[in-house]
This record gives structure tokens, sequence and C-alpha cells, in this order.
């Protein structure tokens, strides 16, 4: 991944749905209204659109459509549509993947769009995807985090406490947004006294399962100058994979995620930036659990292995901080549909960048990241957003 | 889709396993065999590889897990991997999006791998899948394609002794291809009194359950130009998602895909080609079933519409033919892997421009097009590759 793809690509809409327990709203209808959001940002019709990305993890309604159940939601046919699908990176996957195509100059106008339906589905969940506790090594998503988690805690000394000050973080920023599944504010002592899930987590440091969806309208940097659209463009990205069986990997020691250290260097590179926690204005980070943002801020360089802790505990996160993470809830508090989440994130890159954020804005947003990491640990996928001026 | 792309990417390596009922192998047998054949055959190694996009429509082996499976059998670790599915033209779509990353520059050599594992899965079939019949409007492949031919063979006034010549043919060809799952031939009075699947198809008018992987290694032009390989390279691509409930639109008379006719449209205006049957030099398409080919060879322009059922009996389609249709034997006999289908086609038409089919040799082989329809006959995708002098 080099620098040859800077500034050549501009997102000029975004959408994204109320995440939540969206009973009413089938996978066909999460994308109609995040399409129909984003093209509306865009002031495109998609009409105009000469190609889509679908990120999903597990379309499950439709009996397991995906390319086709947007074809006929949006009436998007005649036209390319990719579906792709990395785990929890598969959202910003997905965008990267047309982001590519754009600057190939293959596609003008691209829709990305995230989209996941975990509840109510068809089919038994789990164990239609082959991940049942029974068949998958006896582990669940908690238990394989709370392993990595337990190590890092007994490796650098850590407390639940410090923990838990994530989820104080993230359930602050989702309060102040009108779209997050928990708009709630939660206190220590009650994050701290939740149930225990697999420890260290209790039900408080573990991300909800919801659903949602997120879109973008990508083309060339010269289509939006010529469109009239504030500059807003990529400016790296970075795609790694590692092993998913961790304990057979000499380089995981658990202390951190060797993926998401190589998906950041490759958009570190491409980007041109060489000190994270000055260039960049502030991210969107994986936190599936709370633990993992710690681990994640280490990873993407915002503070030295073991300082995670203090990085959240001395405020250096929070929306007034000096690189704010999560300013939009995370999906500690926004939720996580799988495949909508990285999406979902660059929909509040783009809203931050534009200092539309209302009370969650943060200041002076210049360069924003997204990151996912999924597999779980072993892929992780990161994206460099900037404005021009 | 616009001609940009034309000559941009070259296919310099490409690798096949044998087809079949492969219960020795899993997943991740069949991608180190494909790929790493793919490279020998490039003469790289699997390090000098950037990024890898893999193609797999339901990766059931190890729980489901796909770009993880990729990156550990083939130790492909802290590189980008994409998962593409898109129904049966899973395959090719992989490769479509592998060609754009390519000629986008932000990835200089890619391994693009399809790999599919349908016998001895760990989890219920179709059920996991989300397409079991009781779920999905009483239907099955066979049935949903039968009701299309049906509806075809009333129009046109076809029998089943021409469907039965495409059996003959595709088998006569497989007969000849060493890694085919089925090398017999067949004759059209067994065709005919084979067991009935659903009318008008027979045994021998579906094509088999098949294992299988395929791989190949792509680059830029120039860069296979300095590695002093021989110049084979995308010519157009085209992809087109129609609706899934052809019932609803208007525009599908079941007398032919619209997703094939727009895809191939995309492709020839890619490659500056106006008289298809006239500038291809012979085909792989998608003969799932026997009819199926019949009309890919209307839609992909190679014969009017209704002129199929003679395209194949006066001959035009065989290997010595003006344009040989599935030489390779086809899915019909090479059998169909789902997500592998449409890479090894890419590995039949880089084999027959190199002149290194053997006893299945076309002559003069300038332009091959690769067909992929799924969904079924929603999704189409065409790929295009040449070589030079």
């Amino acid at each position: 991944m080099d620098a040859s793809i800077r500034d050549k690509v501009a997102v000029i809409g975004v959408g994204c749905t109320k995440f939540g327990d969206l009973f009413d709203q089938n996978l066909a209808d999460l994308m109609v209204e995040a399409a129909t959001a984003a093209c509306a940002d865009a002031g495109v019709g998609l009409d105009e659109l000469n190609a889509a990305w679908l990120g999903t993890f597990s379309p499950g309604m439709n009996g397991g459509k995906a390319t086709i159940t947007l074809a006929d939601a949006l009436r998007f046919h005649g036209r390319p549509i990719t579906r792709v699908e990395n785990y929890c990176a598969t959202g910003t996957d997905a965008f990267r993947n047309a982001v590519m195509a754009v600057a190939s100059g293959q596609v003008k106008m691209a829709l990305v769009l995230g989209a996941e339906k975990l509840k109510d589905r068809p089919v038994r969940g789990l164990q239609r995807e082959g991940i049942h506790p029974l068949l998958e090594y006896g582990t669940t998503a908690p238990g394989m985090f709370a392993l990595a988690a337990n190590r890092y805690m007994n490796t650098y000394g850590v407390k639940r406490e410090s923990l838990a000050k994530v989820a104080v973080k993230n359930h602050a920023a989702g309060a102040l947004n009108p779209k997050a599944h928990f708009q709630m504010k939660v206190t220590e002592e009650q994050v701290l006294k939740a149930p225990l899930i697999a420890y260290p987590f209790g039900l408080f440091d573990c991300c909800p399962t919801t659903d949602g969806a997120a879109a973008a309208i990508i083309c060339s940097a010269e289509t939006a100058r010529a469109l009239g659209k504030p500059l807003i463009t990529v400016k790296g990205m970075g795609l790694a994979v590692r092993t998913g069986k961790p304990f057979l990997d000499p380089t995981c020691d658990y202390r951190g995620f060797p993926a998401t250290q190589e998906a950041s260097a490759q958009a570190y590179k491409a980007a041109g930036i060489k000190n994270p926690v000055e260039e960049i204005s502030f991210a969107e980070v994986h936190d599936c659990f709370t633990w993992t943002e710690l681990t994640n801020t280490e990873d993407l360089g915002f503070c030295k292995a073991g300082e995670g802790p203090r990085f959240v505990e001395e405020g250096h996160s929070t929306i007034g901080g000096k690189l704010p993470v999560n300013p939009s809830g995370g999906l500690k508090s926004f939720g996580h549909p799988v495949g909508a989440t990285g999406v979902r994130m660059v929909y509040e890159i783009v809203t931050q960048l534009r200092e539309q954020a209302g009370p969650r804005q943060v200041k002076n947003a210049r360069i924003g990241l997204a990151h996912n990491l999924g597999g779980p640990g072993a892929v992780s996928c990161v994206l460099l957003l900037g404005r021009d001026t």
C-alpha cells in the first residue's frame, strides 16, 4: 500500500440509520434508509451511481442473499455490486475495495453500504454461521477477548477499574448521539457491579448486539471538486490478516494485536503520518470490549505498550482530550452490527470533519481514523480520512 | 466501466487443483495446492505477493472462516486479504476486484484464489446457507433453472435432444482434461435416459457438486514485461446484478438473463469488441445446466435469441468450431465448486492463450471470455483476457 492513493478519492455523502433493536426493519429496509440518506447528503440520485460495494458479515434475512437484496431494495439493477466479508472488518474493507476501484478509474461514483441484521434472524444464529461454541473450541467472542485481556492485565498490573473508564467515556459520548443504540451514561460503579459475562468483562464491558446500516458515496477528488463539494478525501488505508490460531503465533503475545499494528503502519505510510498522536485529530476504534480500546490505542501508536489505561484515565481520549477516541460512542454505546460498523465509522468521521457533530463535535477535526478488528483479533483494517483547508 | 482498464493488468501465473470429490483435502489444503501451483507457474514466491483476494461462497470448514483460513494455510500474514462473495459469480468478481486494485497502483502483485469445499461439510449444507428449500419458496437451483428452461423451450420449440448435445459436447471436452471432475464421454442416449432431476433436466443436464480451488497471480503489464513474462492482459470486465425475484422483473422474460447481457456489454465496451463471434477466440461460460449454456451463447451475443440450440447442433461451439465454448469441459464436466469456478475459468483461458492445453487446445486462441451466472440468474460477471502478438 503506497502513497499513490492519497487525496485521489473523496467522500461526498454519508448516511446512517438509528442503531438498535430494529424489529420493525429488515435488512432491505435498513439498506434503503442508509443509502437514500447518503444520496440526499451527496445531492446525487441512486441512478447516478455506477457501482456498489456491500459490506455484510452474515446476511441472514432473505435466505442469505446479499448483493441481490441490495439490487432489489434500491432498484440498483444492471450495475456491479460486490459483497465483501472480512469478519468485523467487513465494513472498512468494503470501503477500501470501493476506493481502489474509484482510484483505478473504472468506477466514477460508488455506493459503499454496510448493513447487518443481528436480531430476529430466520435461522439459528451462531450455529448457522458455523461459529457455535460447541463447534469452535468451546469459545465465544467474550471468552476469546477475555483470555487476552487477562494476560494483558496480569502483565501490566491493570485493574477492572481501568477498563470501566472506557465504558464510562464511551457511554457519555453515546448519550450525546441520537443515532446510538444506547443513549445513556453509566457510572464506574454501575460498570463494575454489572453481571459478569467472562472475567474481566461485565455486561457494560461488552458491546451490544445491534441492527443497523450506514452508507457512503465516493468519487474521484476531481469529480467532487466539479460538484462543488467540500473536499474530504481518503489519506491512507491498510489491511492486515494474522493467524486465527493465536496460540500458534509467536508474534502474538496477547498484549496487542499485530494485525492492527500492521494495518495502521500501512495507512500511516500511505498518508505520510509520522506522529499519529500529533497528526490525527480523532479516532473511531474497535471497542468491541472495553479492554480492546485500551490495547487499540497502543497498537495504533497513540501511546506506548502498557500505557493504554493511563491514556484513558488521564482523559486524553475524551471528546475534549488531545486525541478523542470514539466520540460517536463507539461500538460500546453506538452498537455493533458487524458489516455496518466500519461504514458507520466513515459516517462519523465525515460528520466530524464537516463540523456537523453537534454536542459531540471534536475541535479542529482535520484527520480522522477508522479502525476495525475482527476474527477475533486476526483481521484489522485502518482508514484515514481528512479535509482540505 | 470504461476502456481505461484495457491491457493495464496482466496474469503471470495460474494454478488449479484436480476438481472432484476430494475427501482427503480440506479447504486449506485446496488453497495451498492452487496458490503454490500459481506461484510456481509465475516464478514468484508467496512472500512477493502484496495482497490477496479470496473468492469463496460458503467457507464451511473451520467454522466459516475465510480470509483467516487463507492467511494460516499460506502463512500469508501481515498483508491484506479480502473475501468476495457474489453467488456463483464469486470467483470472477474476486478477480475483478483484484484487477482494479492493481490498476489503481495500490497493489503491485496480487493473488486471486477461488476455493470451495462442497463435500463433507461440518454443518448441514443448504440449511446452513439459509437456502434450504423449505425456507426459499420451495425451490432449488435445478427447479429454478428448469422453470426458465421450460419457458424457453416452449417459446422456441426446443426439445430435450438440443440440451443433450451440450452435455455430449462438454463431456467430450472434459474427457480430454486430466483436472476435470468427470473425465468421461456420454452419448445423447445416455443423457436422455438418465434419471430425471427437474424436467427438462436429467442427471446429465446438471453440473455436479464438486470440491476444488484455482489461483491466479496478477500484476501491472509493466511489471509483467519487466519480469519477461508472455503478456496476457485483462481486456475488459463487467458485472451486473438483476432481481432475485424474476417474476417481478418486467425485463426478464425467462428466455435469457439480462444480467449476462449487461455484464457482457460492459466488458465488450471496455475491450472495444464490436462483433463477439468474430473477435472472441473461445469462451468458458456458466453451464450449470445444459440449457444455461444455450441461453448464455445468446446473451453473450454469440448468436441471436432462440438460435442457441442451432449454435451447438451445428458444431460451432466444439473445440474445432468457430467459437469453442467450454473447451475445459465446463461446469458440466469439470465441476462447479462455486467460488473456485470463475478463477478456474481464468486458469483455462490463460492455459489456452499460452497454447498449453494439449489435446483440448483451441486453434489461434487470442481472446478468451469467462462468464459466471449466479443467484440464480440474477448476477453475472464477464471477463475478457487476451494475449499480445
